[in-house]
């Protein structure tokens, strides 16, 4: 057997083991019963385990030794290389013990935050929080950077991005965004929403969800969609990808835009071909051209006029009280902008508001400028700056995500770069294809998914972010893009 | 770390593996996408092979070498080091390439099989077959026996039972049922059972299904009931006991027993304690015990008289036409016996003559006495022997059953054994609690499954079959008690 053989079948059978942990977390998420959990999480360990041996083991390092060398490699052996390359340099860096020690404050905090939240009592939160930065921080260090040591955490969902391109991109949005929803609200009309009040049937929802799906082109054959909680996407193997929903009985548009936004993802997935797996390269480009699909999907798509005058009588044949409403009316009930407490209620205006808090509280910690103790009142001040509100307690404001408790320092961005780089793709896409607004206004997406499978989603991994912005639009991560797009769509809808 | 340690973590790690193998078996019947098929094998490939590689390990062998000489193990270890003994030696005594080489032999059978019973062509998979017999002859050889090569293959799944044994039951058992069999179909009164006629609603059904599981005291907090082509039940992990089903429109009472069935089967793995999981000992005693579980909540709750005083109204809750219907005349109709050719469609007393006559044929088989090529005139002429009917074609013959296909050789006794245990367990069960049938006529299932909980299910595995029964009826496997157990039943329902 030679060494690319060899090396295939080391990260075959690493594909099996994230297999199995993905259906492990799905079944977990969907169908596991209460009194199942105890069992599980030492199951769970154990495959993690073996994954994680095998990704630093010595014969794996051996092996990209040989391949860094080789000469004959097709294109995606070479960014197989490249990549499972960088996680394995990376993982190797942290000592075994470090890891398992942050794993168990990572349990620790994740409890501690469900019980601080729920009291809203930050204070309590405090000290598994100063540990989890602790972490952070150390990981920074052992992983090395050149600059900024969040550039070493980023890189985690954001290969190659950096704080100072962070910062690049962050000024001249936020000098054209605070203006812009200063005058939406000040000078700008507010569409009616009062027609998407109501009680809505939650299996009618699901139907309504598959249905969706089913236009966007996701395919059931390969796939499934499943209630849950927390909306995911899980890749469990080249031909099942299962994308997961919640329904509020309350808010019609949350579990359908829900829908879109995991079918955006479920999209890229299915996309990615069968040998990409055998190469490490089964998940996409970034966490940020991953959401790119899924908010192409959920806004540009989802929210837009021609995507509504298509799915108004869809809407109707489930819900039939919409029978008479105008797609206009819905568009517009669609995308009301509203500056609010919770990012993941936000709209597309107010969204990166959001992100950009985080990511200046984010890059303080662990540069040490900012210290734990002082982040609700951080906080509540740059709520007030970027959105001019005001949390009426932390568990509204800073205790409201997950991610920190998880030890998760420099995912947020990825975010907010999944909104920059849809937008900037479909400026492009709209040049190469003319008719696209047509095409959706009659219900058929196959040339928009068409193009996106053509140019992102069989490429999987093997393009980091902004290789992958180049390949696609010609031109590196640009926000003017997203201006442009947000400015003229609630211009427009707001009468400015 | 002491052996003993050393020992209940070896079996940990495996109840790990064996835990995600269960998931991932239970998801591939119930949620996976048809696209995900090719992938899964793979996934399930490793795993069951790194579960093997623990069971046969030298490690393994040598704590169990170093126990087997301890004298203070608790009754459980003692149990384990007994059972997982056995199961280590055999699994030893097969060179693993041969393993490999049966389990790709196996998976062309398989497909050869489903072909072969789709056109009735039985020509077409006896080569398969010939290899299969092959591949068990030369496993009862490696296994090793002291009378029959069959008790070998029997070993696997009712330790301790011998073709002597299983002959010594059987003869008094056809010498008392074929004769019973023929009285009732000449003399008898086959009750009314047109009254099941009709189409019910499937989802209907499934929510009945759940109410008996909940009537029968199976918890959902600890497991769950999904549709499925073949029900079974599977065990994930303490706390995680899944129960499936499946629903036929034009057959209301199959929805229904099979849900018993599975449930009994549930009630039994939910009863087995969270420390025998690691101790190799989480399965039951045999298939036979397990079997006697499920054919006891099915056929002698389920199908009993008690049982439909209570549910007739249940019944009715979800479908309503049989408001008004008697209990008697349902228990009846749930009660025809019909000889038949296809043996999971089979009554309670017809059920063990297709047990009997594939004994007859695995035997023969198994010791050269019959020869494959035999087979299609063989399983009609003991069918006209038992039953007096002969099947029109090979597929609702000879090729019904995968067990064959799969080289299961030694299973089918189970079946036949899980009701002869039922009966006798039931007759002991019947005068320690001289109430149950008032109990069950009230919907009461805690005392005969608080029995079942504290006799048989709380030891796991930790008993074989022979030693089982001694213990919960305090005698050996005695068929008498199945025999007077339906004729009692039957001869009352036909009214001899």
């Amino acid at each position: 057997m030679n060494t690319i053989e060899a090396y295939r079948n080391h990260l075959g059978e690493m594909a099996k083991y994230m297999s199995a942990l993905s259906v492990l977390g799905w079944d977990q998420e969907t169908y596991m019963p209460p009194k199942g959990v105890l069992a599980r999480s030492g199951v769970r360990g154990l495959l993690s385990k073996k994954m994680s041996e095998l990704l630093i083991s010595d014969d794996l390092g051996k092996y990209l030794a040989e391949l860094r060398q080789a000469d004959k490699l097709t294109e995606a052996e070479r960014a197989s290389v490249y990549r499972v390359g960088k996680r394995h340099d990376r993982n190797r860096a942290i000592p075994p013990e470090l890891v398992e020690e942050r794993s168990i404050a990572q349990s620790q905090a994740q409890a501690a935050w469900v019980a601080a939240r729920k009291a809203s009592d930050f204070k309590a939160f405090q000290p598994h929080l100063e540990k989890m930065v602790g972490y952070a921080r150390k990981f920074a260090e052992l992983y090395g950077y050149e600059e900024h040591p969040y550039d070493a955490l980023i890189e985690e969902f954001e290969p190659g991005m950096t704080c100072r391109k962070l910062k690049a991109v962050i000024d001249p949005l936020r000098a054209e965004l605070v203006p812009f929803l200063r005058r939406l609200m000040d000078e700008g009309t507010k569409p009616d929403d009062s027609l998407l009040e109501g009680t809505f049937d939650v299996d009618t929802q699901r139907r309504m969800s598959r249905r969706a799906l089913e236009i966007i082109l996701y395919d059931f054959e390969a796939g499934g969609l499943a209630d849950v909680a927390h909306p995911f996407t899980t890749t469990i193997g080249p031909g099942d990808v299962r994308v997961t929903n919640r329904y509020l009985e309350k808010r019609l548009l949350s579990g359908l835009f829900g829908a879109l936004h995991e079918g955006g993802h479920g999209l890229y997935n299915q996309g990615i071909p069968a040998e990409l797996f055998t190469l490490g390269l089964s998940r996409g480009s970034s966490n940020g051209i991953h959401e790119s699909q899924s908010r192409m999907i959920e806004n540009q798509v989802g929210r837009s006029l021609p995507f509504w005058k298509f799915f108004q009588p869809v809407l109707a044949e489930f819900f039939p009280q919409f029978r008479k409403t105008k797609p206009e009316a819905l568009y517009a009930a669609a995308n009301v902008v509203t500056p609010s407490f919770i990012r993941v209620e936000a709209d597309e205006v107010t969204y990166n508001f959001h992100i950009m808090l985080r990511f200046e509280i984010e890059a303080g910690l662990i540069d040490k400028s900012i210290e734990v103790a002082e982040l609700p009142r951080l906080w509540n001040d740059a709520m007030k700056r970027y959105l001019g509100v005001v949390p009426p307690n932390d568990a509204r404001g800073v205790l409201q995500d997950v991610h920190w408790s998880q030890g998760s320092f420099g995912y947020f961005p990825s975010y907010m770069l999944g909104n920059l780089y849809a937008a900037q793709m479909l400026a492009t896409i709209k040049k190469q294809l003319p008719n696209l607004d047509a095409a959706i206004e009659a219900g058929d997406l196959k040339p928009l998914v068409g193009w996106l499978r053509e140019n992102v989603h069989r490429y999987g991994a093997m393009y980091e972010p902004q290789e992958m912005m180049k390949r696609v639009t010609a031109e590196e991560l640009n926000p003017a893009y997203f201006v442009r797009y947000v400015k003229e769509k609630f211009g427009a809808i707001y009468k400015l």
